[in-house]
């Protein structure tokens, strides 16, 4: 089935301005765009925008850990290893795969009608996060979570994360596995040196917690760059590290590595603001992340896109630096390109029809233009005005429905599931 | 006619946690709050919540320039004085009365579906801002922006402010009137003076921006605190501060003075971030406001208050700081009391109606409860959550819908005078 979206503003990481088209998806692509001047192709379904909708990519969720909305709102406002130790750690501890199962599912009906295609998850349970993809129709970089614990414990969630991979790795084009040693202080270094030849020897990206705070920083046993080195994470194909907010932008990064800003939630934690436009200064590439839904509240991309393009305005006192186009590629394409998603995040002829479908007949866009587009989503802007997210062609949120997803049911067991881990 | 809300949870700035209540609304105030255990009293229209949704008091938006909506957009990304001077300013010359009108209205239409019921406007022709909240329903406090220019511009805007007062202070109970010298750099020190005592002489209140940048600071002909005293400002009934991001927190200010931290805005604009803790631990009053959405570029107080709880704990690195609790109350009580309302901003027996319908039956809201709805109101929450804002008694916005207000006519209105504005 063909879907025509005629008449719309488009715009992606890739263009200056947004362009006034009609945009053809067919077979799970986009198939033609040609400018809405011209006559728009024939289709079966047609989307009319009168230039008052507007199709951008879908949101790239970098980093989150999707069934933690189940653990959201416990233990507010407290210090982060009181935090951490008292409140999270002690119910992540009862949850059974089913909880995590319908946990995801709860989290994927939030990111997609928030208009986010695709998110890069570490925790546990994995197969039962793969199948809650699949089975919507979503697109997910899922990694098992590795720590330290009983005698073993690291070997077996490697291997754990290892057979993810084997069965899931590429599945239907909208999985791809990484392995995921949780941080520098939760595996020990002996350990980060297997699992990262392990990524190299099967091929796999690395998705990795590095320096979230200032402690993290002082405990570490070396600098991080030597750290990142001779631990061989930067020999894998491909290396996220999630948060870095204390890693220090005059370090030198190879091109494999991808930073994961988490704005909302470093502040949220009070581990701090990451240099930033540093890193943009110096062409790193960064993609943008909501962390865990119990440390930030939200997994809403549009929060965090708002965030990072004031945050760093303000705290560098200057209301120049890092643009809403940065942003925008930040939150779309540079998540998908970070975690082996190719052809994806962006709106060009032949990539994957994953997008978002946006309304702009709304009191907060008089005034919106080609020239103003990114600005106006950006800057004023929210997951209110998001009517739809396609991902390869297909509606998974459409005014307020998700065709693929039974949100009764999705809500009623995760209620269920939250009581059983809290009592 | 008596309006039910029935088995509901209400949380205000007043209380350590929500509670379960069925409360009814009657002759435009809150007649009765008793226990969701006990028998609900009779009414015409009755709300059932099922504990699945929640009121709080309406949002006071304590600082904006309302119908700067229709500049929304302008000049992003620019530094500040380029900005006002080639994008701003320019374009503000071309506003005629009926461009503020409808613009004012547009603000309306976003501030309502927020839930906002009251906001603190300063900008000029306010006369029909006045009609414009008196026509709606809203509530509004109101002054005229007064700066320098062309010989005895002052004197002008001053008594124009004055007349305002004079023919819209009290109406209906909706409106407050308070003169609003512009700034220290738009506005000589000797008719500083003369304004301040303008406003002793009348009993009104004074709205004024202060120290928003560093470079103001500097430009500041003596120390901030002599500046307020020797103006006479701090002599006027009571005084609002709007910005005061350079606001040295040790200063010692009297009990007539109220802080209004923008903190979208300040970020935004590069100004820098506002010491709040420090503001807070003095007991210093700080109430919340978007500014105008020029600068923001939303109207929205769900994002001011999500800002100022994550914003701090950011900067201060300490999650402990700011509470959610804190922000509810400087989101709505404060802003009512700092200019001149009373019986508004809280949910108690008595007070006036306003306030707004929350929908917790959604993913994110799994988990909620009495403890910690706060939490989950201002971490977790957004906008797209109202259901519905009430002033007075009366719904002004309700199911996507405005009672009182012909969406469709202000929304083309605006629409036109952007263009004739920015041609």
């Amino acid at each position: 089935m063909a879907t025509l979206f005629k008449d719309v503003l488009i715009l992606d990481g890739s263009r200056e301005k947004a362009e006034r088209v009609h945009m053809l998806v067919s077979k799970g692509r986009i198939a033609e765009i040609i400018d809405a001047s011209q006559n728009p192709p024939s289709a079966d379904k047609i989307i009319s925008g009168h230039g008052k909708l507007a199709v951008i990519p879908g949101f790239v969720n970098a980093h989150t850990h999707a069934a933690m909305v189940l653990l959201r709102g416990l233990g507010e406002e407290a210090p982060l290893m009181e935090w951490l130790q008292n409140k999270i750690w002690p119910v992540e501890d009862k949850l059974t795969p089913e909880h995590i199962y319908w946990g995801t599912l709860s989290a994927m009906l939030e990111m997609l009608s928030t208009g986010t295609t695709c998110f890069a998850d570490m925790y546990f349970e994995m197969e039962r996060v793969a199948e809650a993809v699949l089975g919507a129709g979503m697109r997910a970089a899922l990694c098992r979570g590795i720590t330290a614990g009983e005698p073993g414990k690291i070997e077996r969630s490697l291997q754990n994360n290892l057979d993810l991979a084997e069965k899931y790795h590429g599945r239907e084009g909208l999985i791809t596995v990484q392995l995921g040693p949780h941080a520098p202080y939760t595996v020990p270094f002996e350990s980060m040196k297997n699992i990262a030849s392990a990524a190299k020897s099967h091929g796999l990206g690395i998705h990795f917690h590095f320096l979230e705070t200032e402690g993290e920083l002082q405990n570490l046993p070396m600098p991080p760059k030597e750290y990142l080195q001779s631990s061989g994470l930067l020999n894998a194909p491909y290396l996220t590290l999630a948060h870095a907010v204390w890693l220090d932008p005059n370090i030198e990064l190879p091109d494999n590595v991808t930073l994961i800003h988490n704005p909302c939630s470093n502040l949220k934690l009070g581990s701090g603001v990451m240099p930033l436009v540093s890193w943009l200064d110096n062409s790193v590439p960064v993609a943008l992340g909501t962390d865990g839904a119990s440390s930030n509240n939200r997994l809403d991309m549009w929060e965090e896109m708002r965030t990072t393009a004031l945050l760093h305005k303000g705290v560098n006192k200057d209301p120049v630096c890092v643009s809403a186009l940065d942003v925008l590629r930040m939150a779309t394409y540079e998540g998908a390109r970070a975690y082996g998603f190719s052809q994806k995040g962006m709106l060009q002829e032949g990539w994957f029809a994953d997008l978002v479908l946006v309304n702009l007949d709304k009191p907060h866009y008089i005034g919106v233009n080609e020239e103003n587009l990114a600005a106006y989503l950006v800057y004023a802007g929210s997951s209110a005005d998001v009517e739809g997210t396609m991902i390869n062609g297909r509606w998974l949120y459409k005014n307020g429905e998700y065709p693929t997803l039974d949100c009764e049911e999705i809500m009623q067991k995760s209620r269920e599931a939250r009581e059983a881990i809290t009592k």
